[in-house]
């Protein structure tokens, strides 16, 4: 039986929570789920990208870090090449996730990073098919305020806990991310 | 009864008959095709955005213009978003192709431009899923040797008539783009 | 005796207010400033392309539009192609800003296509040189709390009129983001 | 005194040739020169980021991998956040580039990608500031036939040796972009 994976890292937890609420999405389809976290020397367990290859979905996450993914998650990319050889991956639906202190920075250069990486494995990518939050009275209550498209962003201040973000508006969009792609996965399954 | 649509602007013509030979995949597939080609002054007949909803799948396509799409392709973007503001297009499909005289130059920045739209409107992407032609051996008349995996690359030297560019490589795979959507139309029904 | 210019294209007016900012921050520098609006038709008066370049600094700006500039703005830019064959902006300074009613959404995006141009036309580029306001009690008032790098965001939200908005630390961003190219211009010579 | 460096990864040895090329450019110019090679940990010698705040010109260098810059360099500009937070490269020149077999790929992602990490340090972007050589009788022999904008691309098939590629029109580019870097870097001094 086939699954929907996360494949991410974190560096402080905010972005292991954003991925926690995009779990929880996918769960909420009734659909199958594997979690896997890269290591903070980029690492994830020997078989795992062949483990990726039963997968019907591939959520990628990392935290945007001067200006893209974190290099714990390009290891991890440029180790799925072995992959790429072979498009074992292709036709795979793809979705992505980033979290930042700020409340733009360069979140949509790492969604678009995510995408260039699933379209070299041929995969199928879907974004978060949401409409923004952005008047007046929005903030980070509000599903999407984070405003992102491609994929989910998230928001957490650089003075803000784990306990104190990601906050409810970017925890719901991810989590609706993950509700999207795991219900997609079945269409094409 | 749903159809595939391409939508795409041509300056001199090679853009055009690299819509064509997408057009065959579509029709190759056996699939209902549209095409809509977006004038000179950025227009296309009244009711079009309105027509587009009906699609199961819509392929843009431009020159890459300045290091992106051309500005009457970017005039149909922005006149889409009459129809954003109601996400009348989410969950469609969506891909994209362009063409310019140089090998490289900003060809991917155009395709993650359409891309962008795309995501915008909630759609869901593919690409190529095809691996590069990238041997010592490789030229212009085998597939996706201007390897383009977030949607087509095509390559028409600036010196090139419209017979002569784009060439066989670039045609089949704009053919094989045009062949792959239609089939991922049908499967997401 | 050589200035520093400003071409931009505005929808609504948020833009143009962010233009304004930009053109104080020239003026402050002790710079000449021409500022050029495109029209609503994206035409600019007759010669300007070639009075342009006289201009030490162009700084280009336009609200981000279904994720890119509006295709006012890239008639604009595609017009240029008539200086880039003899590369008449070669190594002028170049920067560039954006609006939208997103904190966030695809500004980024946009802001990579004005480099693209740029680069297109064989300029230097140069961002805001600004760290971004991402603590928990950073806000609208604070500079750079809408975290642009490559050029200067701002944030207008969908239901804020021209008064409203873009807010006080948009504007300060962008009369920073004006002071430092025209500051920038003087060194280049 | 002042120096132009080069910071790069190579995995194969072909962007270390690409490297070189740059590198004879800016010795061309007369300019003092420091060479850093990123290691196969994607490690640099202690005090080397210290040090680099002493450069004028910082000329980033990658392979393209997965669509983007090898995770090796990926874990340097990480490690760069520790210069951000006070900002020591800013004002700093910066340019890029990158190898990949495809003659286009996603290599000007991977451009996109440095130059959003110079933008973050609030360096000064400068490109190639070469038209492409895009005619019917070009080809790799020719100054930018590979077409990079933004910065340096060149092109090595995939069963090239690094005596094969890149080829003479792929290196004197880099040694052009090298050659601009350093006459830039004097000017802003």
């Amino acid at each position: 039986m086939s699954f929907v994976a996360i494949v991410y890292f974190s560096g402080y937890g905010h972005t292991a929570k954003q991925a926690d609420a995009v779990a929880e999405g996918v769960k909420a389809a009734g659909s199958e789920l594997r979690v896997y976290r890269i290591s903070d020397t980029g690492d994830l367990p020997e078989g795992t990208l062949e483990e990726l290859s039963g997968a019907s979905a591939i959520i990628y996450g990392s935290p945007t870090y001067m200006g893209s993914v974190a290099w714990q998650f390009k290891k991890f990319a440029d180790a799925s090449s072995k992959v790429w050889v072979t498009q074992g991956w292709k036709n795979k639906l793809a979705a992505g996730f980033t979290n930042s202190a700020s409340v733009s920075g360069d979140k949509c250069a790492t969604i678009a990073a995510l995408w260039t990486l699933a379209m070299q494995h041929g995969q199928i990518w879907i974004g978060t098919g949401l409409l923004p939050a952005n008047l007046k009275a929005s903030g980070p209550a509000d599903v999407n305020w984070s405003s992102g498209f491609g994929g989910a962003h998230a928001i957490s201040p650089a003075d803000a806990t784990v306990d104190e973000a990601p906050r409810s508006g970017d925890l719901e969009t991810a989590r609706l991310l993950g509700l999207r792609v795991a219900e997609f996965a079945k269409k094409l399954g």
